[in-house]
């Protein structure tokens, strides 16, 4: 159980205090879930970078994906390593918080102080594990919508996000088009296909395999299910990566050896590599958070919702959109972002694209692309002027 | 443990008894394996369909992929499912056995019949598990190649195999080069790649996770580890399919349900097909055979062995060589046949080379793929008649 300072039930086996925000939603109005049910009093835990403006106009919302979480510009609270978007927010960065007022909030199903099956569902006093509710995308971003209500925050300047973030980024658009001034959907598609699926579907499989995972209640055993998480990192964390660039880090090369072994230790680097990436991940995150928020993306399906057609979702949007893609991610292709696109140039929508010519695979948002970075850097520039955003600081 | 009929040994576990063929071989002079363990008396199972000519000419060797096994072309023993090359392998089929005498040769390190992790170590009397030497691709073909000289058989006419087959087929041209007439590396690589290896990892590592693999001694405490066994199998066979596959195949369909449940059962069709991918396969294979083939498959570099280039692996080959690949197979990509190409033609080698449009993936050689099936009869047939082959049924 990790919570933040000050908001610890009594009685809970706490780890470690959560630096940072939450705040209690839902308490006048609960939030209605897309499976049915209605979430009062749930807490939703959030960074902010930068200073809010007199008119609350120059407030940017980073919706992370997967396994991110609201520390993006900071070291981690978890794990002291730099936030995961710390080239991208900051002073001078195109996220740059000398003006804008920078948000992320951990994503509805996470495990860093947002309600997810880690958290205490109050009715019970206890854990909800797998009686949480099935949340969906469009969740995620309704929790998001009720926290600026609260942070009186009645526009965004801009909605940006990657892979899962991206999807935020569109449901946003969809579902809340007059509260949205610019969007940044990047590496990102409008629905999960089947193989997307069947990875996360393998990854859900390695953790209710894990006997520690002991049908979801492992808290109640004094378990985690670190062999099975650990696992599924694993098999996702390749497809966060291009082959050019496995070969370009790794190749064949030994680890710390001169030849092979003839044995199962990791000979390679790159099982060294993702033996590091599997155990490190158990550390910082909640096996059954995995299970919800792969399941809330595999849900994802924009076009289903809106009749069919992805272009209905943005029909007389106001927003300008950005749609950025990788050439050689081939978890969410480029494919998927010109799908996207013609689904906006459909309605006549205001919108750019770009596709990245880069090696570093899905992660390559996560990665220093200059490239990346200018294309962003000058689209919110653009965009800011268009707003009547001030050209100094906000003070 | 799995005994060929007539082969059994006193006090084992046994749960079936193979049909089939099966041998001892090394008796008189043992496999120096390239680990430099020498085996001894060691078993090597096999099928044989159709009959081998007077002059012995007539021969083809097909070499078996990573789960494969010798029973290519009849039900399989364990599954009843029709054998994995039915399609390619009869009379009047593109292997004719009418006319060619085939034969497929369970590898070493697998677990139908030849010796692997789970055989009996004759010096021990127990199984091997993890005892059993980890194994090569030269090492299977050299064992091959002794199984050839106790059947008589000098010279093939032709070896073909796909995927962990095609790698047989590049080191059975590589090793032996005046044994082989003709070779068809299909859907294969020169060695494998930080992807390849890295997905293999995450199988590995799943299948070592569960605690019923017990170190790799689970036969000695009657257990399986079925479930990290299945989930490795899940990983792999996303792998062995294209994404258009996927789409074609399934696509979003949910699976005997009307709407999503918002629960953690396989809602979507793509979901409950590797379920079940998962669950048929520990049926019929062993963990520890699954550990040993995929690090053989690791440790396939052929010009890393031949300083580093491939061409010196083909120097003045006498051999006909017919290279395929697949436009959608992303495990072993046509680039990868493009370079088994390429060094081929630097030694002046007599290649041609297909690369079949298909949407099938990987997994294309194993299915009703028209055009592959005729230009595997083209070659085949045109290699015949090089070879002096009689145009008439051998009888």
């Amino acid at each position: 159980m990790i919570l933040p300072k000050g908001l610890v039930s009594a009685g809970d086996p706490i780890d470690f205090v959560l630096p940072g925000h939450r705040v209690f939603l839902g308490c006048d109005r609960p939030l209605k879930l897309d499976c049915g049910v209605e979430l009062s009093e749930f807490p939703v835990a959030y960074q902010a970078y930068g200073r809010l403006n007199k008119d609350g106009s120059n407030a940017i919302l980073v919706c992370h994906a997967l396994t991110g979480d609201q520390f993006m510009a900071e070291s981690h609270p978890l794990t002291h390593k730099e936030g995961w978007w710390d080239l991208m927010v900051g002073p001078g960065k195109p996220l740059d918080t000398m003006h804008y007022f920078v948000l992320c909030v951990n994503v509805l199903g996470g495990c860093m102080g947002s309600a997810g099956p880690s958290e205490i569902n109050p009715e019970t006093g206890e854990a909800w594990g797998l009686s949480f509710p099935v949340i969906t995308i469009a969740d995620m971003v309704r929790a998001q919508a009720m926290l600026l209500d609260h942070l009186g925050i009645e526009k965004l300047f801009a909605v940006i996000g990657g892979s899962m973030g991206g999807m935020q980024v569109l449901e946003w658009a969809a579902s809340f088009p007059q509260r949205v001034f610019a969007a940044v959907p990047i590496a990102a598609a409008a629905h999960h296909t089947a193989q997307n699926i069947a990875f996360h579907e393998v990854g859900r499989q390695a953790i209710m395999a894990d006997p520690d995972w002991c049908g979801g209640e492992y808290w109640r055993y004094g378990k985690r299910p670190h062999r099975g998480l650990a696992v599924a990192r694993m098999a996702a964390h390749i497809t966060y990566l291009s082959e050019p660039k496995l070969h370009e880090k790794f190749g064949r090369r030994l680890q710390d050896r001169e030849g092979l072994t003839y044995g199962f230790d990791a000979d390679f680097q790159v099982e060294s590599y993702l033996r590091h990436q599997g155990i490190s991940f158990v550390e910082r995150f909640d096996a059954n958070s995995y299970l919800y928020i792969t399941r809330a993306m595999d849900y994802f399906d924009m076009a289903a919702r809106y009749g069919g057609g992805l272009a209905n979702a943005f029909v007389d949007t106001p927003i300008r959109f950005c749609v950025i893609s990788f050439t050689s991610d081939w978890l969410y292709p480029t494919v998927e972002s010109r799908r996207i696109v013609h689904a906006l140039n459909a309605v006549a929508a205001n919108v750019s694209f770009a596709e990245i010519v880069s090696n570093g695979g899905h992660d390559a948002f996560l990665l220093d692309e200059p490239k990346f970075h200018r294309v962003l850097t000058g689209f919110l520039g653009g965009a800011a002027q268009h707003r009547g955003l001030p050209k100094t600081p906000t003070g």
